[in-house]
């Protein structure tokens, strides 16, 4: 037995509470190497006396590991354990002090593992309307004018052209409102738009005054309409929290600019030295960029200024959620507070942040509800983009990635393609129509939440930022249109997730004959997705899968099917 | 390569920043497995263009894994990094995406490791006077009587019996109050006490009324003079947070026995049906206690109730810190507004939970300083007392436990050879007295706090609970007395804890020819506890070692040596 691969962690995806009496364990193994494995558990005040078994099933497998699982149906919530684990010759038992040969319940107090106590406010729950939800992100400045006898003279960017970093195209908050009826169409319930407030420039991720909307984008009363009306349409809009850095224009900064050490807002900031120089920038600031200087979010003052932010514009606006900028560089002692007032405010209110790299810190229910999935988007790139991956490495990939949290937070994980922080996924995979239905309906199967980037619908090409923003063209978009086979599969894929009910399902992931399956079982149907990404002609199950083709199955028969 | 073996996980005792700039790194592999590992990291926004290139040192290990360390010293703290592992002929790197033969900086932001930036609130310190402070645990009710003129009628315990689980001894406040010149002179700095408030029971852990001292242990105002006369003498004072349940005849409880759901402390419990009947205990309890029915601390009106008290103990009376009873039983949600609460009150106020199993969920910053540290006593026990482990079985646990929480906390963990709820330690040892002062000296080097169960210095003996729990016999205590070497050794040990900061110090744990070896390296010394458990006499750098002896060196000499 390779018992280095052995491993359990109490308190983490490989033990958490997914009810307040269901357990579910999970013990890793070097693959293929052992033959049974169970727990021993009782009430942590019998263990001593009497114990009872449980046989894990073998459910996830990557290269190395395979991962055992069960989920425990609880009478008290008190639970302590081991593991015993065979391979046919060995047999250990598995506990805080390691692999043994024996193992002694009367002395389990000190070594077995445990989950203390289910306690309501430790279980770790998705925001019910997200996890069934389909998001659309829209960068504001460049998707739709809306406000009518606008001043225009700033705009400089046509449809069809490739932005530059400081170009505008008029996009606006009413050109939002305006065309919820064109997203409620295509299956759209939840937007998240890019920062909307006062700000220099077209992307207004430097901040100038959080409490006014851009007046490129309209007024304050131009977002609270945008609320109202896409709530009458059933459509919910998160705003972006941009609180790691401002703007180097903001008041604020500027108050420490004149005043140096005497502003009152000198430890709003990181400054080094006496007054801080924009030229030079001798202070924290976002990346390396001089113009958007860090906030010093370990203040109290500073603190308390952006949650009154994050609080207001769910009283006063009804937002109903945050996406959170650079979330991994503000301290976690940050957002646990800006939970508290989150929820405090809204309690389904959601909380995504924007965290590229594995993020349990934040995950383990006392910061985000979820994160943008960019491990997501890149297994996808991996396997359709890159070919560094075949359709067993993707189920390995996708196995080791929803291991990496506990259950709810991977039904609030935000999927993504692309955004307009990366390349347009259509241009990765180098415009092919048919690979990009493929992925389109991996990310509206994969369990946790699809965010389709506007302009995915017409395909809208574009390389990294800048390129990625290219203003959205209306001309070309709807079921009759260029992209209509787009739009439509959208449109399908969209009511899937409304009628079908996967966002609760138990998900796997696998491998037939080059075929990619991912299997999601709820409680009445299992769902398949099966994807042909081999360069060859399969069949699964009779149907007929040509090259990259795709086929959903619900129980024996065929629920939607991608044919040439 | 046992590549099954490699292990690092991000924001963990594997990742972690000790300062405003310094990272300690770790890895773990299979022992003797690997020739070299090394990490390639730089900022966050350079690493796709630049890395820097720094050698891990092996470091700890035990009987399947070696663990290798890096400290780095960082110009910019937004840390992102990836492994090279080598045994000499297999080559990898180690990132997000697991064992790779090659790795593409230039994708470094989709997979590999990262400390997105070291925020001065997430850093995990130590509380600075608990790390070098001598505790000393005090079972109120059977240590010391000094209130005079006090109606001792309920007292049925006297000194050298076995106590009953019900018996009174009639120790009281005043009585701990006159013992701090004793105390002072044996070289505690801190005291922990057993409940003190109002309650029917000996141990006191079933509370009637928090607001009030019991009667049999004096008045509030015993309290408040305790811990004055004890900051006088540069004595802190810890008290016990139940905060778990409440005692059946608390007047919460009793209202709701009374009126049912009418009653407004109906949701301070867990009851099942209308009223809570103490005879049928239908309620939610500690263990399968009755008359000690379970707070409900999800509710907010119960955490105000119980923060409430937390704060007023800190505020009016000027306590030191809490030690959590029963703290892995109730939730991380209320442990975090606890520390919130209890450091806003008093920044530098301890917090130690009773947690006798691996805490790490709840010691990530976010909650407890430190634990009870069941798990060293326990490995104590299996070496001094079961004999199931050797000096390098020794060496192997502790590294385990080491590896288990950051930096700071071992630094505040409370380390004991017993308390008010094992058997004492002598008892264990079958009462070998040079097997104790081995036992001590471990205790008192050892990394984190040590804390004496009172009675330790006459080598009182006990059982499990309650026999563990005698009265206090302070005609056996003192220098020149039947224990005056036990008494000594203490004192000794306490003033190299004050003398030679080895609260500081690097630890690294081994064995030499059946001789456990415990090092301490501080910025001025190399400190070595040399523990001769193998039943033979020993040399050690020219110090004889007769069988149960030890020896600490500082430097090249001897700093305290056991004799036979």
């Amino acid at each position: 037995m390779n018992k280095q691969a052995i491993l359990h962690i109490q308190d983490s995806p490989y033990c958490f509470p997914v009810s307040g009496h269901e357990m579910i364990l999970r013990l890793r193994t070097a693959k293929d190497d052992v033959k049974q494995v169970s727990v021993i558990y009782e009430s942590k005040y019998v263990f001593a006396e009497k114990q009872r078994t449980a046989k894990l099933e073998k459910a996830y497998t990557d290269s190395l590991f395979d991962w055992y699982e069960v989920k425990l149906d609880l009478t008290d919530t008190r639970l302590v354990y081991v593991f015993k684990v065979s391979d046919g010759k060995e047999k250990y038992f598995f506990s805080e002090d390691g692999l043994t040969e024996k193992y002694d319940y009367k002395l389990g107090y000190y070594n077995s593992f445990q989950y203390p106590y289910i306690n309501e406010a430790d279980i770790v729950r998705p925001v019910e309307w997200m996890k069934e939800a389909v998001f659309y992100q829209i960068f504001v400045e460049h998707f739709n004018k809306g406000i009518k006898n606008k001043d225009c003279s700033y705009v400089n960017l046509k449809v069809g052209e490739k932005p530059t970093p400081k170009c505008f195209y008029g996009g606006d908050i009413p050109g939002i409102t305006e065309k919820l009826p064109y997203l409620k169409k295509l299956g759209i319930s939840a937007i998240y738009l890019t920062p909307v407030f006062k700000s220099p420039s077209n992307h207004k991720y430097d901040i100038v005054d959080y409490y006014e909307v851009d007046e490129h984008f309209g007024t304050n009363s131009n977002l609270k309409e945008l609320v109202k009306k896409a709530h009458e349409k059933g459509i919910r809009i998160v705003l972006d929290a941009v609180f790691n850095h401002v703007s180097a224009n903001s008041p604020l900064f500027q108050d420490v600019v004149k005043n140096g050490r005497k502003s009152k807002y000198y430890n709003f900031f990181v400054i080094d030295g006496d007054k801080p120089d924009p030229t030079k920038g001798n202070y924290e600031m976002f990346a390396m960029v001089k113009y958007m200087p860090k906030l010093n979010t370990s203040n109290p003052e500073v603190k308390k200024y952006l949650l009154d932010i994050a609080v207001h514009y769910i009283k006063e606006y009804d937002i109903d959620g945050w996406r959170l900028d650079v979330a991994d560089e503000i301290s976690q002692d940050f957002w646990r507070d800006f939970r508290t007032a989150v929820k405090g405010a809204k309690s389904d209110a959601c909380i995504i942040g924007e965290n590229w790299h594995d993020a349990y810190r934040n995950l383990r229910g006392d910061q985000h509800d979820g994160i943008m999935n960019y491990a997501f988007t890149k297994a996808l790139l991996d396997f359709f983009a890159a070919g560094s991956i075949d359709a067993k490495g993707l189920s390995y990939r996708f196995n080791e990635l929803i291991l990496r949290n506990k259950d709810g937070v991977n039904r609030n994980m935000l999927n993504l393609l692309d955004s307009h922080d990366t390349s347009r996924f259509i241009t990765m995979i180098k415009g092919d129509r048919k690979v990009m239905k493929e992925a389109l309906a991996m990310l509206f199967f994969y369990i946790g939440t699809p965010c389709i980037y506007y302009g995915t619908e017409i395909l809208l090409p574009g390389g990294p930022d800048p390129d990625c923003r290219r203003a959205m063209d209306f001309e070309k978009a709807g079921p009759d249109k260029e992209y209509g086979d787009i739009y439509s599969l959208i449109t399908s894929l969209a009511k899937m997730r409304r009628t079908e009910h996967i966002a609760d399902g138990t998900y796997r992931f696998s491998d037939k004959g080059d075929l990619f399956v991912m299997s999601c079982k709820t409680a009445k149907h299992e769902y398949r997705l099966v994807v042909n990404h081999s360069g060859k002609g399969k069949t699964y199950e009779g149907v007929k899968l040509s090259p990259e083709s795709f086929v959903i199955m619900k129980d024996k028969g065929v629920f939607l099917y991608e044919e040439d």
